[in-house]
């Protein structure tokens, strides 16, 4: 028997494509925290019968199988059902989860009969508390050596459920003693196959491992290793972390939680300087980005949206005849859409995008992807940068590069 | 054989939980819609040896096996060489992805040695190519009855390729004949287990089949059939439809892509209204939802983003002595701000949302979770709105859940 975890998502909304799996990502993060080896996830819909099918496999290459999905109200969430018949035990009703189900439902006029069936356990499974819905799930021991974890598939309960109870329960039955440590380092304005050969030789190293990685937009370096302790795996990966960081340079923005925007906020903070932000194409996504970051309000002063160009030239004092000759598209309009709100809100520091996020708008020399950056700092002339971003990947993508380069801009600007 | 499709995702920064699984949700979606059956889905990890057994498993249960991750030109790479090995097939570079890869990287100094492993593949394979990226995928049938295509992880890549070349390739191989019709009718303002006691004799239904679920905080129906033509699956949706849109009323926003903030929009086009946004607690989150809809200039001006109490007083005209004595989160200072915002711009109406976000920042009156919500109309007074949204699903949940809210209500003050 392998000592494995596996991640079994029950949900036909997750086979159509309607829900993104967030929970196995979750699941996948915290057992890698926790050193629990994780080999294999499954998502299958809510039939009894193919979920028996991925049991039968599930049993075979793992001994701690975590379910979520399926354990809900309505007549096609099956988890707990199937597990029971699989396992051939009897399904028992639960006083205490009916007492806890009506309590929850007692200010909206008590619980439905849905919910009776969210009571039945298999025998000789016990109840995994759920703080917030009605949903409990279970921890159940069909047999030796094989342990079932069930979840409800809505992601705030699930995480609170396998913080407050699995983990602690997980813990008691032995696992999670040796730890993954992982460090992920983060990096902008550099792709991953040009950051990887920049890198090379560290790729090969096999304690701890290196390896490359893309997401939204973002080339990333995983530097991980399996240790006892979390000082052991932390004194072997600053070496490798410290040489990465030589080796890339500011191209490398942080490390594991920090984001650019959090990034940018610390050197602001440190710095005692304040933000201001003037959007166009973004419509409001980089000050969403900046106050993403609890305790903002320290550094962030605000922003104009300023979505039309009356509100350009009303809000932001844009000259009216560069907006004419110009466009609104533009490295002038840019600049003085960031001095403009620099001195509106009385920042240090003032951050405008004006661009075409598409799909439709473009033109052969203002094309979909063409956005302008703006920065002035109070006091001094206000720059603009130039980018073409790829049109394929769409408006949103567009609008989430701009963003992300908007404060990387900044970022550099901050460390000098 | 079972005529049907499995995604198979490839990659330790999934099971790692380093990056969100979207590729399957993509696929999923896409194979619901050409009506193909897709009954699994597996994650593993850059391994061959456990990439083998989950092919072995796969080849078993379905005759479509499409494989995302792995390609890229770093060596945990694997997965071109893994199925060349599975099938016992020698892999041959092709002149043509070189050529192709040293074009791409023409302008960034030439191919990198790790590239040129990305021109191998399987004897007998045939390229998919990639128009984006370095690495293309392979469409091969290594025996009959059984086609494999792999595809990059990075999902715009794969997108282009799926829709560009796996798409007219599956149609001549007989796939994609009979379409599975999805109808996805969205709500906002009532809880999932609440709307399937509303409907819930028409979740026996069986042909076509009403499915209850809940993403990110919206409750939806999901009507699906499967259907010889897209026009037979209509007209039998349609009354199914009809009927749930009477059991609901106005809590039903809008089906399919439609969003909140594509609903509010169209019905401002048409009544040739516009609308500005005042942003506290959202920073931005609410313009960057209404902008997401492409032509939303047609109908949005813009808003301030007034995270400052100070910018509230300056940029809103909100009474510093309400600032002081009510405090910035509460229903007179709402209100303020929403009729400053619809006054400043010019606009017909103006939405304000001004709440604690957390995690710190709560008091007894005032808890993390508490948002007010204030809504005017030119030439009217203004409303507020008061919200307490439950602090355990953390800062972006509640944000998230406020600028859907406001653009809700002001859905329903333009349907009347």
């Amino acid at each position: 028997m392998n000592q494995s975890a596996e991640v079994i998502c029950v949900g036909t909304e997750l086979l159509l494509g309607e829900v993104l799996n967030s929970n196995a990502q979750f699941l996948g993060q915290q057992l890698a925290e926790l050193g629990i080896p994780h080999f294999y996830q499954t998502v299958v819909g809510d039939n009894p019968t193919r979920l028996k099918r991925v049991l039968a496999i599930a049993c075979k290459r793992a001994s701690l199988l975590i379910f979520t999905g399926g354990l809900g109200p309505t007549p096609d969430d099956l988890t707990t059902e199937t597990l029971a018949d699989f396992f051939d035990a009897p399904l028992i009703e639960q006083p205490e989860i009916l007492a806890d189900i009506e309590h929850k439902f007692a200010h909206r006029g008590g619980a439905s009969p849905n919910n009776r069936k969210q009571a039945l356990i298999p025998a000789g499974a016990k109840i995994l508390p759920n703080p917030i819905g009605s949903a409990p799930g279970i921890i159940w021991q069909p047999y030796p050596n094989l342990t079932l974890l069930t979840f409800p598939g809505v992601p705030v309960e699930m995480q609170q459920m396998w913080q407050q109870t699995a983990i602690p329960y997980l813990r008691t039955q032995g696992w999670g003693q040796e730890i993954i440590y992982s460090r992920v380092l983060r990096f902008w304005g550099i792709a991953e196959s040009a950051l990887a050969l920049k890198v090379a030789p560290l790729l090969a190293l096999e304690n701890p491992t290196v390896a490359p990685y893309t997401n939204q937009g973002e080339a990333r370096l995983r530097i991980s290793i399996r240790a006892a302790s979390a000082q052991v795996a932390q004194e072997q990966i600053a070496p490798v972390e410290a040489q990465i960081r030589q080796l890339t340079g500011l191209d490398c923005y942080g490390a594991d939680q920090q984001t650019l925007a959090s990034v940018v906020g610390q050197l602001l903070q440190v710095q005692a300087e304040t933000l201001a932000v003037a959007e166009s194409c973004t419509g409001g996504g980089l000050g969403a980005m900046i106050t993403a970051v609890p305790g903002s309000s320290s550094y962030f002063r605000g922003g104009i949206i300023a979505y039309d160009n009356q509100i350009k030239a009303s809000a932001l004092k844009v000259v009216q005849a560069d907006l004419l000759q110009q466009g609104a598209v533009s490295a002038t309009v840019a600049k003085q859409m960031a001095a403009g709100v620099q001195m509106q809100m009385g920042s240090t520091w003032g951050l405008s995008l004006t661009g075409v996020a598409g799909p439709g708008g473009g033109t052969e020399s203002k094309p979909v992807g063409l956005v302008y950056l703006g920065l002035a700092k109070a006091g001094a002339a206000a720059e603009s940068f130039e980018y073409r971003f790829s049109p394929q990947r769409g408006r949103e993508w567009i609008r989430h590069l701009s963003a992300c380069t908007a404060l990387d801009q900044l970022r550099r600007k901050l460390i000098f």
